[in-house]
């Protein structure tokens, strides 16, 4: 695609979170220790993280007519792709077309998610921020363990392509995922305590309720938990680095919808 | 092996430094900023950094004959495993059973120091702590990315059994590094500015004088920067992760050295 042939405006961000991006640093900015992602609509007096999140809710979300938030990876994090949809029933609109992106980006794994905040004023995450001022909008997540795995940059720039071409900002034939997986029963799972942990299912496995998706061992190996997966799903995503503090996330499983009518 | 087999005593140090293991910080601590094997010998009295360097050099180093400090890959470093010799000239003992040790441990690419500080006040490094105080002592290093591969963390447990059969802390026949590879030249080569760095060789490759090991580009993607490499050799690291900071790390280069003869 040509730069001529593009209708509209695209608006790229390309580090977000710029104290976090060059510390390095996992959930939390070096800076104000706030995730930035939980700080949303933000406050231009606020800290850091919450200054970078009033910017781009004021730059960025007030400015455009449909938003992406693209997620890599984190570092810890080996994850399968996948997309988040945010069905709240507040507007029809907004979720329709939400649900739309979601198959125009092309992960066919889709979390469908029905309980995000509410308000306005505690809007939260980014995707949600968007959504909740009439803006449809997805979250997308590819890549794992902070590398710049190729095949998952070239399923970014190939979701972005296809979604203007969707949104008719570029010519060209409109793509939808075919047979989507709608997910509508997901859980995060966290750590009961601080240790090191070793991962006992890789990304994108299939696991029965009960399955043990990883191991909790002191700091001299000996095992101090296990976490189970609470119903049949898939992993979406499994720590992959051993440290590990409490109350953090381990993994996530997704369960596939019984009906496939979304 | 079984513990009563043992003769001696291990000393075990799990996770040296705690604080940056849980908050998977690179270089540096979260609390004080320090990098911990930088302010060696430390200070009682000091920042976290400082007093973890203290703890160590009078409960783990002044209580030991022989140290090895392992290390397992940053978590932005992707390594070919190597292992640092020094030899200072100041303590034929210690330089010359360093040596063996390097060659007991397994690592077969072995890398000469011999311009590390001689100030005891100001030893800088965990090795050399022990090495000025006429303990011999290597440094190892094996794993990348912050992941624990199973073969990288095998290669650990197989060269501690190594050296302590050559220490003869345990029964067994002594195996030495047959034809040892020294690199008694390196560089580390350190970022000319902040952006995001784009690897382009591997680790473990051979390099030629001038071989691009990678690139930097500002955040839109344009290159900024070249880093080539500034003599022939292998690389023993190189930065594995985008994030990149003027003067950090991005690779190493180690150059064979001409006469086996060490």
């Amino acid at each position: 695609a040509r730069p001529a042939q593009l209708k509209g405006t695209l608006i790229l961000v390309h580090v977000a979170n710029m104290p976090s991006f060059l510390a390095r640093t996992i959930y939390y900015s070096p800076i104000d220790h706030k995730n930035l992602n939980r700080v949303y609509p933000g406050r231009r007096d606020g800290s850091v993280s919450e200054r970078i999140a009033e910017a781009i809710t004021r730059e960025v979300i007030d400015r455009s007519d449909y938003l992406v938030d693209i997620h890599s990876g984190d570092g810890n994090e080996s994850l399968r792709p996948y997309t988040y949809w945010s069905k709240l029933g507040l507007d029809a609109r907004a979720d329709s077309l939400g649900r739309m992106m979601a198959l125009a980006w092309g992960n066919d794994h889709i979390v469908v998610d029905t309980d995000r905040p509410r308000d306005l004023k505690a809007s939260v995450y980014t995707q949600n921020t968007a959504h909740l001022r009439g803006k449809p909008s997805i979250t997308t997540e590819a890549g794992y363990l902070g590398v710049a795995a190729e095949d998952m940059v070239q399923r970014n720039v190939d979701g972005a392509f296809r979604l203007m071409r969707f949104l008719r900002m570029l010519p060209g034939d409109v793509q939808l995922v075919e047979h989507p997986i709608w997910l509508d029963r997901t859980a995060v799972l966290t750590s009961p305590g601080t240790g090191v942990w070793h991962p006992r299912v890789d990304r994108g496995t299939t696991v029965q309720r009960g399955t043990v998706i990883g191991e909790l061992t002191d700091f001299f190996g000996n095992v101090v938990a296990q976490v189970r997966a609470p119903f049949a799903g898939e992993v979406l995503y499994i720590v992959g680095t051993p440290a590990m503090s409490k109350g953090e996330p381990v993994g996530m499983i997704g369960q596939t919808a019984k009906e496939n009518d979304r």
